[in-house]
């Protein structure tokens, strides 16, 4: 098995049909998709392709925003409708990015009501996850709680770290609930290594990409060709892989650069620095 | 006593007469110094500066750059001078900022000989702290090991987390190796009261400033006047407090439209700032 997935995220401009077919004609077994791409190719539609051409589902991009009591039910609803398509796309997880401080919209400035109640927007995940995890189990899919790097802490994700994604997800069954190890946001982590080994077969989805320095203005872009920023991939693959992930290893690259490049090129150069760097 | 001291980074464009005289003048007891800025003045010259005035010195920013194995002898000669300053000067502590990976350059692109190997460089941290930590004993001076956002391990700070900073300041006499706390720096991480809680006396400083959003492209000057970002600062000060820490707290901010400010008006938002959002 060859587990590099094509995070279709890498190739933005792609649609899931383009990214399918860009998949096969890489060699590649496996993608990553987004809701967004899914909804406008078609939920049956994008499940057909994908079956069709033989591929594995890595992950599907994503539920969470599960912080804001106000708009809490709604959420909810939506997060019940991606756990339904994860479903009927046979996805390996549905990732989820929980939310930030509510009322911080991502990318712009502070204005109107925000909330500085960190715990309290914590306290809200592990009340949502509740909801959740039992629906996704009767569903036979796996939720996977996404630690973002603290930059990301006010406006996207108030889990942060990988140990406290375990701390959340260890109280549902690890079928449910699983963490996403993405190098971007966990290289940093004095403590990473203790929280692969204890995360085991909780690891629902290893994502890889570089950490860019600088980062560039818009941080969420910061996402880098592997090899191309300051992380040392080889001892976090080793680590994943020894405690037992044998799921697929999907590159997400967020990057204007790189989404202004042709996607074709994109894919080659990600295979080529994937052997060379990452594995 | 009042514990409010002004970093004198906060008000960018005074010299140590200056911010000794603007302190006085808002009725402020203590300043944090830099070594630049003392450099200017003489060493002498602000030793005497501040004790004429009554002064106290709540830290001397900043020794550290202890993660190049190339240039070590020469940061372990200049972070020596920067304990015989602070013992000259009566400082409460020297910070240390403990650099960053080998080669990455503050702020700067790539490019050269860059180390990826983070555990490598946390270990050479390690090793000059065992290099430094008598010599600051033997002249009464009181490191104190900063944990930087993880946004600023790259090119800053490969210390990232308090419980880090506290593993490693552990090893020594409290006397001889504290840590600062910043809010800057912890208030996303999910084990700061735990941590705090832990330090106890280790705490050598209380930092305060807060986390603007979103990050200027600089993120050096993301730093905010208290209230204008996304920190909750009472349940941080009042931790902080219970560990039993008892020195000043030191207003840090690093900001371009501060810096363009009058340096009056700063100080005296920052004395009615504090006494609203961070005690």
């Amino acid at each position: 098995m060859n587990p590099l997935s094509l995070n279709q995220r890498t190739t933005k401009s792609w649609t899931v049909a383009q990214a399918v077919d860009g998949c096969v004609r890489h060699g590649l077994e496996s993608v990553g998709l987004w809701r967004e791409e899914v909804a406008e190719q078609g939920l049956a539609a994008s499940a057909k392709l994908v079956r069709t051409a033989g591929l594995r589902v890595s992950s599907l991009c994503r539920g969470g925003f599960l912080t804001a009591a106000a708009s809490l039910d709604a959420s909810l609803e939506d997060n019940r409708l991606a756990i339904d398509e994860a479903a009927e796309l046979g996805a390996a997880c549905l990732v989820l990015v929980v939310g930030g401080l509510p009322g911080v919209v991502p990318g712009r400035p502070l204005e109107g009501v925000v909330s500085r109640d960190l715990a309290g927007a914590r306290e809200r995940v592990a009340e949502a996850l509740a909801e959740l995890a039992p629906y996704a189990g009767e569903r036979n899919v796996r939720l996977a709680l996404e630690p973002l790097h603290p930059i990301y802490c006010p406006d996207r994700a108030v889990v942060s770290t990988l140990g406290q994604a375990l701390d959340l997800a260890m109280m549902y069954p690890s079928e449910q609930v699983g963490v996403v190890v993405d190098t971007f946001h966990v290289w940093w982590d004095p403590q990473v290594f203790e929280q692969i080994a204890r995360a085991g077969e909780r690891i629902a989805s290893y994502q890889v990409c570089d950490y860019l320095h600088p980062l560039p203005a818009d941080v969420l872009l910061g996402r880098g060709m592997m090899g191309d920023g300051v992380i040392d991939f080889p001892p976090i693959t080793r680590a994943v892989l020894a405690a037992g992930y044998t799921g697929d290893i999907e590159v997400e690259i967020f990057n204007a650069d790189i989404w202004a490049a042709d996607p074709d090129e994109v894919v080659a150069s990600m295979k080529r620095r994937y052997a060379e760097v990452v594995v």
